[in-house]
């Protein structure tokens, strides 16, 4: 097998590919023929040594990825070699509340991650995946994917009736839009450029935002709404304060991005005299992974993936990944994955 | 004015068009002029004076209604004349838990129902309702309307990904088709007739179970899905416990209806061995109505209107209901109502 | 009948007693006899002019009291003659959503509040109180016994072993101490008193936690629990990042106060990676009080006052909450009120 | 070791002591030296051999014990030789939703069970128990226990104010009554006798009713309350009808069990008209144990062991509870357990 592994420590000149021999199952664990990943903001985060203490090298990149089970250990029921799963983003949590120590089951940090040909999971760290999207869409579900998924489900989940302001068009923002029509709820976008509103549009959303046009964008989508039952936050200290103005008596903001900055200022009578509720959505359990999926077979969805790399370009990906260029995901293909 | 009224007893006859002064709005009051009207199974069991003590001649029959207002009495903010409302379902349930009292606050028994060409409301017990439907569209969303919506929202509500069945083709069950796929589940609707079952499809259904085909109708269902996530009981005794065997572990059969019989069996094991919820919902409060009016707007849904009485005949329509021939909701237009 | 009120502006200057005629109930109002009122931090804003431009003069301030039913209007059935009661605070939210123009159903601004011998509700604005209370402990009921009722039982509820941390000593927090206890919470307090600390413990806190002697109050608490489930934060912008230290993974900080502060900075990260909430909970709604009412009379559970002023000596009372001197909820005893 | 088995068929005559050599933990495994064990009704379904095709002989039996951990296997972490745990209920429910297959992860059957020196589990199948409680004590936990926890915990968990009806006194019903007054409702039991009934107020019962003395109980609650909060409904055929009677309109019927039969009849008006839910709670997951387990410890609550017999005699135990004489959970003592 073949891994990109962050040898002696992080960043580009860190990160090499090797060779290792393929690992077998052990009792209640499962071989993954990896077929596609991809790549979120947090990967960056890694890739920049930022992650705090917990995450060290030696360590495989990447929590996103899609596999096919090519073997199975002693005790493993339910799931056979032919299965196309995603090892969960963490390993840790089945459902309900998370575990007090739900850090230290994430892949790509902690724990390796999935940028490799080949890696053995537990069985019960893997979920299926709906059988209609690429190997390069599937890839996307497990933290882009299922944030969005937790983000509008949180309790209670978004009805139809509802409006859903969703702040930018990375990767969670992108899939939050199709599941958000998919649950029949008017969806609002911001957005920087003229050219990703067409887009944005071409997806569903009712309503597109362009940042650069409006700057106030918030008096516009409050204008226009009323305030909206609940904000997507992905944007952190530099939207935080106008997300929070946007928002309905009794709605709620889902705190999930911090890409501005870490340290936002919050006027308390804003929230305290609309009742309103700011929860943070961590991507989600594997539960709620499972129910996504079941959305995204019924109702059809597609991801959207921006570009994909092959496995031997991999630190290209992640160069994309700091020039916020492409729209949609950036994925990698491995192996004989498809990806288109 | 003008208004329909059991006099001295129940039955066809004791109901007559009778004249009376039109009344004036007093403190926090205000007139309806009536548009229309529509009919449910339980203005039947009122006709028939069968439905308990506490409903008693004289009594203006109906609890679905739409009107316009065009006087309002002192006090009155945050409605006007030409203002176009629902009276609610129940007079004293505005949100939150029902009140211990609920049965006392409904309309057409043991409160004076809609159809008259003028009726007085208080302004907190009105409910606004989308522009885009008919008169008679509109009518029918008080009782039929929220109960389908109650029973899709009842906490959890339903996600997309999820799969409802809908037992039956009465005009609660026909609404529950439209919110159902507004929310995005996969809906199941069982009938007894390959017409009707066309037009369901024709609806949105995704599946339609046509009883007479299939009388195990329940067997073919666990075996299409598995087990449904929520149940529509909307038979009684003779349906439910198939609805039960329907169902999956952990899901939900939401109990509506008992026009099969009062006195089921219950098979408890079925119910404990999977984790199984029956959930009684009566219609819904005023903030229900208002979540689903804004629902039926945002996607333009339109109830399904079957056949519509002029005022005057009102008594054909509760025959009309009688002989269950009728698909999709009967209604009575009422003076300048627009019913199509 | 006689009130305070605020004639042409704010501030101790303009706060008058009045001779007014006594008002008569109209159809669906009735008649109260004030027997006691009680304050709150928010009638201190009100009295400096800060509250903004909905609350005007004249103004009759002070949003709880209590007193006893003496004349009812036309209509009015389920309450007579000598039921005591208590104005709630909210005149226009009965239960579930907070409706959307809230604010406009305040009492003691906008709404006239309670400090006057007589005062005029609609029926549905009055709230039954248990019969083991003072008039003075009934007072402090509306807002202050309210708040921390809904601050416990913000969905989901507080369970027996759960650990709630309540910070400070006012009123909402005294009361929130008997509360968490009834439902079985572990609770920990936070005072810069030892005076105070000895107080509530003997109200029945588990841990209190002397800031004075603890300056870093946050890690002792988190030293002791690992986390607490709950915070009530009745601080505001000094106080809102060591509460968010001390919250457990997926734990909520409930936000109450602003007393030290409106600008408060939130560290994204800290609640991000432990999947917090922050909910924002405003009194309550008309069924919350009785919820409370029947958790009170069930448990004998009696509000903490600390000093009462006669009524003709009202401003003394707004004297005594600038000083913040007094532990327990400052009352103001009006007629015959029992306050002792 | 020795372990009690069901060896090739059920009923006493087939249930024998046999030695086997001690088994060794796998990876993730651990090794319990077992020290108390506690029957369930549904150990004596299966003794009879009622339980359905999936419980198959050779079969430990018994789902609910206690042990310490004396070996872990590779790879387990935060937990270690000396801990006291006991096996879940069900090894497969962690938390959230129940799995489709739940049934297939019970111990006692079709699992083996805890009646035996030792035992072999995964260790993410154990969860630790509160200190001061004896073997005897901790090991009526994991299915008794959960039971009455989840039943008042079941969305939405019970509250001080609410009033809580308990059908009988077996071992769910014992702890549910010390756990109702945990949380700081009003409790209500039934029982037969007199003897029994003056056990039940020592536990703190507010009220019990003697179903002897006051064959309509049904009615006498109904009088006492104006209708319960929530009924546990661990009765079956004979008393749900009269559980749903006593409840309050909006409130919830937790289907527990179905000792007195499994047919019921249902009479939908009764539930229909007052908005019930009829929700059935089986056991729990592993977060609820933990849950259930820091409110044990918080309030110092001691489950009621009716009586202890020796590992050599465990037929007796199971005769005991055909006896139906016992009041308290019927317990086994193992090696070394404390079991007074």
């Amino acid at each position: 097998m073949q891994a990109w592994t962050f040898t002696t420590g992080f960043g580009f000149g860190n990160l090499a590919l090797q060779d290792r021999p393929t690992p077998r199952p052990g009792p209640g664990e499962l071989l993954l023929e990896m077929r596609a990943a991809s790549l979120n903001y947090r990967d960056l985060v890694v890739l920049r040594g930022q992650h705090g203490r917990a995450v060290q090298p030696p360590l495989i990149p990447l929590s996103d990825g899609v596999g096919v089970v090519t073997d199975t250990g002693p005790g493993v029921t339910g799931i056979a070699p032919g299965d196309r799963v995603c090892p969960a983003f963490f390993q840790n949590w089945d459902g309900g509340d998370p575990p007090a120590d739900l850090d230290s089951g994430r892949l790509g940090g902690p724990l390796d991650g999935v940028l490799a040909t080949h890696r053995v999971f537990p069985a019960a760290g893997v979920v299926p995946v709906p059988d209609h999207l690429t190997d390069a869409e599937a890839a996307t579900l497990p933290c882009a994917g299922l944030t969005a998924w937790s983000a509008l489900m949180a309790a209670p989940p978004v009805r139809p009736g509802e409006t859903v302001l969703i702040l930018g068009t990375g990767g969670v923002a992108l899939m939050a839009v199709l599941l958000a029509k998919a649950a029949g709820a008017a969806v609002i976008v911001t957005t920087s450029s003229p050219d990703k509103a067409a887009r944005i549009a071409a997806l569903g959303a009712d309503y597109v935002v362009d940042r650069g046009a409006t700057p106030d964008w918030a008096a516009e989508v409050r204008a226009a709404t009323g305030g909206v039952d609940r904000v997507l936050e992905l944007g952190g200290a530099a939207t935080l304060p106008d997300a929070i103005r946007c928002t309905r008596t009794g709605g709620q903001v889902i705190l999930i991005g911090n890409v501005t900055g870490n340290r936002a200022e919050l006027f308390l009578p804003a929230i305290l005299t609309r009742q309103l509720t700011l929860r943070s959505v961590t991507v989600g359990s594997k539960q709620g992974f499972a129910a996504m999926a079941r959305a995204i077979a019924q109702h059809g969805l597609r991801p959207v993936v921006g570009r994909v790399y092959p496995f031997t370009e991999a630190p290209e990906a992640f160069r994309a990944m700091e020039a916020q260029a492409v729209f949609g995901n950036i994925c990698i293909g491995i192996g004989t994955g498809r990806t288109a």
